[in-house]
């Protein structure tokens, strides 16, 4: 059992944290890093190592000013738990089994037929049984499944409050699920499920402040202040994709207009290419040849979808300044066509020395998602 | 002597700074917001109270469940100790007194021939002298200095690295303010300070996040999230002014164009003025005038300023998402032909639920600047 969950002391979760983010770490530089005196690090490692969740990596001799005894860094032992994430879309579900450091062990898939709620169960009992029950044998060691859904969502009491994909109003989504699998049910939002992932695992390790920005169907951003993920006093933040980029541009779903999802949001590159092309029928991808094959107008509408998404990444630097932007989503599959346009208006909006922040662009594999709702539920476990 | 300044525990602090921004406060009442025992909050309020700094007030009955001894509130002894606040403008400097709970007691207004530092620290001495010699007679129980400056400021160390008005470059300001006053100075970015004065003492107090937004020769932003003001990782932050409105709008003085300061700053709105009623040397007051006696062109040049600025603060609800947003700043002198144009283009821009963000619209008394210097050097004592 992990020690955590029977109420144990703050040094004891600090520890785990540090070590699980940025280990193996030797003890002394966890003291240092946590500021805890070396006493209390070992007092805090203690139950950890013995419940199987750290183990001691062999010593190392260590040289220069100091030097005393080898130090014996700790380390996670990474299969000791696994976790399952599901990313929920309209039409399909992802599914990855993740050890205690976010790796990815196996992944599977489901085709929704519909998107009501009893399917959507039916359908996660069966995707989560092929995961657990399959090769690798991991049903023994999962506790926890981690859901991510677009849209509205109260991940304290697991609560989807609507999500416009999926058409669902008030969904008690963990509690649910929770019938379906027999698992420990944490839901989260998929941009912020994402963004945990990145926090926790990723490029946002050590950082004080960070944001993600997702390019798809719709223009999303995950935001990390002071540490903590920013989740917005009124339920809404980062809503970059509501920014206004020209104040005469294309009608938003929003009611507003020239947001920036009105422009570079997919179904927004699809109507523009389109109207530029003459041809009604054409589909994303089909944009997407035309333009590398050279179709000037086509490609000028990937263009200015770039620069409307390179105004709004600025907009964040010039606002809250992260420390670094990682920029990705399915959209990035078409990287090419994006990513000058996109460096180039962030480069030009950005204000003074927020033109610094390091930005970070890269297609992102559909599986993410999943991996980011499985790493929602690590930061749970941690937090029993 | 002031406790905290002799080493104590951070429960004094805690103390000091509730009572100070949420006081009077009965010791049961803090004892329950701080997570402390009543004992605890006894022990920490005692040294404060002996050095003057607190004073119980006369006990109020309590009635209803729970009804016990009657509680003797905690209060601030708010003439206990004053402080000098001085913004720094390029033609002027503006001084005041306040108390411990930055309430003006006095204020006083010195002009500047040239905005060298020399000559800037020649009228600042005249101008503390008139200001703690004077009526009131401040002089024996003053021991702090704020300085607010615009521009990039290194509050930590007391250096103006860039101040575009006042064209200071690497200003060892702290310091040299020191020599001259003999008091001890903080200095800090001037919409910084405002922000501090509404975060301790405004409309932000118990708030977990909020914005400031000032609106005058530029557009600025404050902005507190999870409690602590944000700063930038790359030292860049709250640059509203340099968010993009108009992709096809004027350049803008940051090189990029339709920024909404190149559309609601008040250089931006004079020009603009000028081009449309074909006066070339109409004032920022000229316009105004116009646009009050029913001129169509010139109101509409302000209409545009204020919807760029909507939009601007939408931008920051989207992404943010603070808990509310004040609009203030010497441009709000034209507060009427501003405030519905603010208010539609917020609305229609702010995403979902972050359209419920309360706007508090106000003009901003000049000397609130220098309140809000003041105010950064009482969060510095209540620090040390």
């Amino acid at each position: 059992m992990f020690p955590a969950a029977e109420g144990v002391a703050p040094a004891v979760t600090a520890v785990f944290t540090t070590v699980l983010t940025e280990g193996p770490i030797s003890r002394v530089a966890l003291a240092r890093r946590l500021g805890l005196s070396s006493a209390a690090v070992t007092k805090a490692a203690r139950p950890l190592i013995e419940a199987g969740y750290l183990e001691e990596l062999a010593a190392t001799e260590r040289t220069g000013p100091g030097a005393g005894r080898p130090a014996s860094p700790l380390a996670i032992r990474a299969d000791r738990e696994f976790f399952v994430g599901v990313k929920i879309t309209g039409d399909e579900l992802i599914g990855v089994v993740c050890d205690l450091r976010a790796q990815v062990r196996a992944s599977a898939h489901r085709r929704l037929d519909a998107a009501d709620v009893d399917h959507v169960l039916t359908q996660l009992g069966e995707l989560v049984g092929d995961l657990l029950d399959g090769p690798g044998d991991y049903r023994a060691r999962t506790r926890w499944l981690g859901l991510a859904v677009s849209g509205d969502v109260d991940h304290s009491t697991g609560l989807v409050r609507y999500s416009p994909f999926l058409r669902w109003h008030d969904v008690a989504l963990a509690e649910r699920a929770e019938k379906t699998t027999g698992l420990t049910v944490t839901v989260e939002n998929d941009v912020k499920a994402l963004t945990t992932a990145e926090q926790w695992f990723g490029e946002g390790v050590g950082a004080d402040s960070f944001a993600l920005v997702t390019v798809g169907a719709g223009i999303g951003c995950g935001l990390v202040v002071n540490g903590r993920i920013v989740s917005g006093a009124h339920g809404v933040a980062g809503e970059i994709g509501h920014i206004s980029f020209d104040v005469n541009g294309p009608d938003c779903h929003c009611g507003s207009r020239g947001c920036v999802e009105a422009v570079a949001g997919a179904d927004a590159i699809v109507s523009q290419a389109r109207a530029v092309s003459g041809r009604p029928s054409l589909t994303f991808s089909d944009a997407v040849s035309l333009a590398r094959s050279g179709d000037a107008a086509v490609g000028a509408v990937f263009a200015r979808a770039g620069t409307a998404i390179g105004a709004g990444i600025a907009a964040v630097a010039n606002l809250v300044g992260p420390a670094r932007i990682v920029v990705s989503g399915e959209g990035l599959s078409a990287y090419d066509l994006f990513e000058p346009h996109i460096r180039a208006s962030f480069q030009r909006q950005a204000f003074g020395a927020a033109a610094e922040c390091p930005l970070s662009i890269r297609p992102l594999p559909f599986e993410e998602w999943a991996r980011g709702a499985a790493a929602v539920s690590i930061k749970a476990l941690v937090a029993s």
